[in-house]
């Protein structure tokens, strides 16, 4: 299986049970106070744990996480590997090619930060993940890093 | 998106949150006293209904079951079907591969059923599901057949 089969698969695997996303990290050593994550994932419980290093051989993306609840994520978390995973798949992806186009956007407009306000302009983009993976474990979103930009006098109001 | 892309993709979503099995159904109108019923099935939470519908829609595969724990089933119950989609998938499959092949032989020797010791042949191969599955769900198992056939006097010890 090589290729454009290899690309539909791993496309249908994420749709099936991945997922792409980026969070935001409260950090203080970066310059906005937040890191940018990008993580694109697939999970399987514990007992498919080969299915899922056959994946990483085959595909040659991402490192194994194991979780303790019982699952395992392949986790792709550099941003080179996951554009070109996305770029590779995003023909063939389903349910999560909004969120793929989302996360191409989100990596190409982060190397072009100038100012606290394109920031927040990144922040709101990366808020559209919620509503795209119906996540109801955000935390940091956009009026967070506001907040915070506000309160260090990064940004006035 | 067609032909082998397609298949290679539902065999993505099939590993990823997927499941192929036989089950036993006790059923007295049957000559064994059990029905054969074989199962592929996709799952996914109610909010990708769409996603879904949508493979459904592409496949040409299957129909909805809504489940009343918040999931969603795109099940392939009926044979010829499940037949087809196996053999256009198989060669894409790398978790259930064997799950696969298994289905495949025991719709193949359930067509040759002429006795009750070729019945409870076939029982065996369906115990098979039980482990590559990881199932801690099955009740009806090859001892369940015996024990019943063997009290009906259908088979004699």
């Amino acid at each position: 299986m090589k290729d454009q089969t290899l690309f539909a698969y791993l496309a249908g695997f994420l749709d099936g049970d991945g997922s792409i996303y980026v969070r935001l990290k409260p950090n203080k050593t970066y310059k906005y106070g937040f890191q940018v994550a990008p993580s694109v994932v697939f999970f399987q419980k514990n007992s498919a744990e080969w299915l899922l290093k056959e994946i990483q051989n085959r595909s040659g993306y991402g490192y194994l996480r194991y979780r303790n609840d019982g699952m395992i994520e392949l986790t792709i978390g550099d941003r080179p590997s996951i554009k070109k995973i996305l770029q590779e798949i995003l023909p063939f992806l389903i349910g999560k090619q909004k969120q793929a186009q989302l996360m191409l956007k989100v990596l190409d407009d982060s190397k072009q930060i100038a100012s606290a306000d394109d920031f927040l302009a990144l922040a709101k983009l990366i808020d559209q993940f919620g509503e795209l993976n119906y996540s109801k474990k955000r935390k940091i979103h956009t009026q967070v890093v506001y907040d915070y930009l506000i309160s260090k006098g990064i940004l006035t109001p």
